[in-house]
């Protein structure tokens, strides 16, 4: 690959071309080879390395979650284009035939389905709030907890960095505001440390998210002016425009607020999460250091292989 | 808990109040403690020290594929009550005002979303045929493949064995029909061998499936007559109806018609597959063995933990 041509494409078809990606027939959907899950395993462990030492709990959730909590988490107020709920169909014998009917002509059969409870995760610590606000009050040092998930977001992209199923590795703050605060700064030299290790060039910036609408120009501005989310930017399909390939996250007492998730004295916590893009991550390193892993740079193999 | 209580709810109850699973609110969807995933990882590793030798090909698909895929694989035709499509809003500002107004009243806001292209995976090995049918003719000694991915089920239980996601791991295997049936019985006699291991008590049968409707029981009757699908029976809320934890299958040339997977004379292929219920060989390992995995059968943790 020219090591000057950033374009999407040209990544897209080169990760197709070295079996390294599988098409689907559906843009942002792909199946991975075995080396691909490797460098993602490899830095899995690195970052395990990094912020082992924290001792956070960790939790496992599925890649969706009840639908309830996607509506009490103002997500559709913000990102209503990028959620996805599961539909199912629920009829009798009848409709079904009629469902087979429709695809049989080439129609919409989905109609015949119906909203189920589930709705797709939109962020990996989604899930968390409200599990951890039925474990009762949170102790004055605090929580860490350590998750990974698949999360959907709704944008067909022909950017192999803009997939519609991808895996984030998160760990989450639940504390005070100081608390969060040094959290997000500690993950940010931390986050910068572990780029230089892979030796990815990056660079910290406040964020940018696709607020809808025009309402949501608002929303981004305020996000902007507080500096509440800073990203790790690497170029992948593009330099003018590089990939948020890590964020640093201060929710103020958004989460804490919204599910009741309180210290002993009824005072709501806030909360903070670092979240790793971990498709990103594994394409900026194809990206910088080519298709064959073997032939990555020493440090880098060092970094990811070594003990 | 009483060793000789199997019922679902115990069991439940028993996992919540140990820490070992974590509430949604929806029946079926679940978080995993720490220690629920290394018992997965635990065993995936003994899946592969007993099957690793195969140098089967890997490749990871996300918990979602082609809406396409479902549609021609026939999953709609015997499971429809089964299957979930993600729906999204796409929408403009107005119809997101009347969104957030149908949310605010309690109301269904879903049916301001429309279907996406994309599918819950029903099975590990769905998204994988089209994979390989694009790869061109299989040579004549056949294929094997390792996946793993979360899967959907619609179907909302107070059994813990019966979750809406769930992980399977799988090997596929293509080839001749005589390929495919060695392959099943092989793979019949390893899991016997990894329950022993693993001191889970356990039967082989013909499946079951839940076809749907009246032509459903037709199937299930085809189905069981050609013996062409088994499952490992472990008791994990009754005896009296163990839970499949794996199952070995046999599709005939139904998938090489299907999506056109052919040798390089152009006739079809045969497939097969063994598939391993991860949360349920968990479930069964806790229910047997009890909440406390450093007090389980010194046999079964040197399996799992040892070398």
């Amino acid at each position: 690959m020219d090591a000057k041509v950033f374009d999407a494409k040209t990544l897209l078809d080169n990760l197709f071309d070295n079996g390294i990606l599988f098409e689907s027939g559906v843009d942002g959907l792909y199946g991975r080879s075995g080396v691909f899950e490797e460098v993602i395993e490899r830095f899995e462990k690195l970052v395990l390395k990094v912020g082992g030492a924290d001792k956070a709990t960790r939790i496992h959730f599925p890649p969706a979650m009840a639908r309830q909590t996607l509506e009490m988490s103002g997500y559709m107020k913000s990102f209503p284009q990028l959620a996805g709920c599961v539909h199912s169909f629920m009829g009798d014998e009848r409709d079904h035939a009629e469902l087979l009917g429709l695809m049989a002509k080439g129609e919409d059969w989905t109609v015949k389905q119906q909203a189920t409870e589930v709705a797709m995760t939109p962020a990996a610590c989604y899930p968390l709030y409200p599990t951890v606000a039925r474990q009762g009050p949170v102790p004055a040092e605090g929580l860490l907890f350590e998750l990974v998930s698949y999360c959907f977001r709704h944008e067909p992209s022909k950017d192999p960095a803009r997939m519609q199923l991808f895996r984030q590795r998160e760990y989450v703050r639940v504390g005070t505001g100081e608390q969060i605060q040094d959290f997000q700064r500690l993950w940010k030299d931390r986050g910068q440390a572990i780029a230089e290790m892979l030796e990815l060039p990056c660079d910290v910036d406040v964020a940018n998210d696709p607020f809808f609408g025009r309402g949501g120009k608002m929303m981004a501005n305020n996000q902007r002016d507080q500096a509440l989310k800073f990203e790790l930017l690497i170029p992948v399909t593009s330099v003018e425009k590089p990939t948020a390939c890590m964020s640093f996250n201060y929710h103020q007492d958004h989460f804490g607020q919204t599910w009741g998730i309180r210290f002993a004295d009824g005072s709501a916590c806030h909360t903070g999460c670092v979240g790793f893009g971990l498709e990103r991550i594994a394409l900026a390193l194809f990206r910088h250091h080519g298709p064959d892993v073997s032939a990555w740079p020493a440090k880098v193999r060092d970094a990811l292989w070594g003990d």
